[in-house]
């Protein structure tokens, strides 16, 4: 079964998408975007993804938490049968990248045209979804509308988390109620994947396995599971000019050694037992940070992650440990939290297989992976198969206007997608009939 | 020369003038206070300090930064002498203490009642002066008010810098001319250090050589120089889940080993050269601070002081070389600036005769030790003969709410105080004449 994707249809796509929230830096090296949920770049975002799915003839519904699904039901599929479905998410991080989403959600929709262009009959309907507030940190912690919709998370609970910041038509206190509201992205249909045949999730790769291996799409083993701790440091804020070295309790000093500790555990980890596992403090605040105040007490955000829960579990006992040694050793108090905890997710062996017949159909190099970051497809494998397939990205750099993914490889990538797509939908080629 | 302190007259004046910017923080162990340069609370102060130079019968002079003169003439002197004054600053770092500052200048106030009640005859005018800004971070970097007053500084440039912040009163923007406007500050008399005799500045010591020593008062030796370095460190921001640990450029586990430098490199300063020396990094701002995103750059702010120059440059040496060697070890880019820097300060002599010959006339106990912190003595000093006198400071806390000092200990430092200021302004006591 031949499936060529229309690369030139696919970057157009993603082009277009990315004028939402564009960043202007003055480089003209870079590209990058700050579409955040409920903004008026991703009102924009919306409407574009809303358009194309018309264009492409596609049933358009759109869920309490604002969960985009585009259907294509084809004359040869059976209308009641559970969808194939792919996607990913249109919403960024604050100055993040433009493929980190929307290559997923215009891949999948490039998939189901190459179908509609090649006249492949799927028995299935076959649809395309933009899960909300993929990345977090607007409302909530991420992966929000996947969450909603496998049912995890009430969609009441969601709808009434609140967002800080002011920015680009988000109000300060507003609620992912009211700003979906207000960019008209409320709706009240039904995104129900546990009723799904199968979901597939195309994304980047945010590492640099494929670009090392010259390979064209990543097949994702498991993903990774995430541990988020939040430690606190409290020394004693004192005049940095007025108390002798001997008398501190200083709280960022003691918070430095804790961050080399946290790295210290990784990299042992890493060395003895599982290449896969990472462990990074990303977050640190200082109070009260002033130059002259030997800091008081610091706030650190630890991630920790690994594709073994137990390496995982060792990161996170290091972590404890060097707070210990630090109330020995430092005078600091401490204290550790773990508000977010997520184990390890094996992908669909039948996926993966699919996806892999695909890649080999197409003439593409397909490798295994695991994924250090999660994705959608996690929350989705927890009520019907699920997998995650990446693209390569230049220098795995991500979250950042520099994250890049060459227009080939995209449409590359769409391929093997669309080839294992139209396989777990059925599909045969009207015209061939190879398979 | 008896010179008795009225203790409760002046805890009521401290107490008092707590209360302009009060923090209700639950803890009745501590008294903190806000009260920056340009709010309600500061005009507040002002009015009361006001209002009380007035009670005491003083001439009020108000130059064009807000500086607060307040001058008693007495018949016995010549109006036409260069005056003796004292006093400090009634401006607090935010959530600061209640002594810092304020003591100073109802202390120099408390002198100048003390010489009049006990019907002294000074051959020179005697006065009390309130600096604005000295603490900085409202307006400027600090000690702005006795840097236009001893003209390091001009006028008009202090008058156009503007506040960041929205607090109490204080609009984001504003300038400090428009913000003393506002509060009816904005003078145009003179008050110009080179013009005085001498000046005494009593402040809490902010750390516990008086309190381990048991010691009354503290005359200060010299003022340590002071630098403030800003150093930044780029790495690479990058998905915290998704990169491996190998693959990284992590700007905070770089900055981290630079904190841990400093402080070594001022431990190491304090055993072998010069105990009174300190390396601080007091602020640090990670980029983009987010727990899931591997920390891309990171800005931290260092402070070094020491009474000789030569151990603050063997700090900012050290912390030079840890940049250097973490571009080599990790990959980073780094920069140091150093926009702050400002030379030990030697305190007049002449005035520290006068204050331990008044600390030995009232019975009261004086040492002499050096200051870490930077005070408006320090600007005096350029342009006439200044001498800087500590109160003890319980467990040595300052800029913050846990701030101590008994009101005995305030007394008694003032006794020392008044007798030096008595001294300096050649008084003899009407009714007795012992001197």
């Amino acid at each position: 079964m031949e499936l060529p994707v229309d690369a030139s249809r696919l970057r157009a796509d993603i082009e277009a998408n990315a004028e939402f929230g564009r960043i202007e830096d003055g480089d003209s090296e870079t590209r990058g975007r700050t579409n955040r949920t409920g903004t008026e770049a991703n009102r924009a975002a919306r409407d574009r993804l809303v358009a194309r799915f018309e264009d492409a003839g596609l049933d358009i519904a759109v869920d309490a938490v604002g969960n985009l699904l585009g259907t294509w039901t084809a004359d040869s599929a059976d209308p009641d049968a559970a969808p194939v479905v792919s996607g990913s998410h249109l919403d960024s991080v604050p100055e993040g990248g433009i493929f980190d989403g929307p290559l997923g959600v215009y891949a999948a929709l490039e998939a189901v045209r190459a179908m509609q262009d090649a006249g492949v009959e799927p028995d299935r309907p076959v649809a395309v979804v933009g899960f909300t507030e993929e990345e977090g940190g607007t409302f909530g912690n991420g992966l929000l509308g996947s969450a909603v919709a496998t049912g995890e998370l009430a969609a009441e609970d969601a709808l009434g988390l609140t967002s800080a910041d002011e920015i680009d038509g988000l109000v300060a206190g507003e609620t992912l109620g009211e700003a979906l509201d207000r960019i008209g992205y409320r709706g009240d249909d039904a995104v129900e994947p546990a009723t799904w045949e199968a979901f597939y999730e195309l994304h980047i790769e945010q590492d640099t396995v494929l670009e090392t291996a010259d390979a064209d799409a990543g097949v994702v083993t498991t993903i990774t599971g995430i541990t988020h701790c939040e430690a606190t440091i409290e020394g004693e804020a004192n005049h940095a000019g007025a108390t002798a070295m001997g008398d501190r309790t200083d709280a960022l000093a003691a918070a430095s050694e804790f961050v080399l500790d946290v790295e210290a555990a990784a990299n042992e980890v890493v060395e003895r037992d599982s290449d896969s596992a990472v462990g990074t403090v990303g977050s640190l605040s200082v109070s009260p940070n002033a130059t002259n105040v030997v800091p008081g007490r610091v706030d650190a955000g630890v991630d920790v992650r690994d594709v073994e829960s137990e390496s995982m579990e060792t990161i996170v006992a290091a972590a404890r440990d060097s707070l210990d040694r630090l109330e020995r050793e430092r005078g600091v108090e401490t204290s550790i939290e773990r508000p977010f905890d997520v184990a390890p997710t094996p992908m669909s062996e039948r996926l993966r297989k699919a996806a892999h017949d695909a890649a080999d159909e197409a003439g593409r190099t397909a490798i295994d992976l695991h994924s250090g970051a999660a994705h959608d497809a996690m929350r989705v494998a927890r009520v019907t198969d699920a997998s995650l397939l990446f693209a390569p990205s230049r220098d795995g750099v991500s979250h950042n206007p520099r994250e890049w993914t060459d227009w080939e490889d995209c449409a590359a990538a769409t391929e093997v997608l669309a080839g294992a797509v139209a396989r777990s939908a059925g599909a045969t080629a009207q015209s061939g009939g190879e398979e």
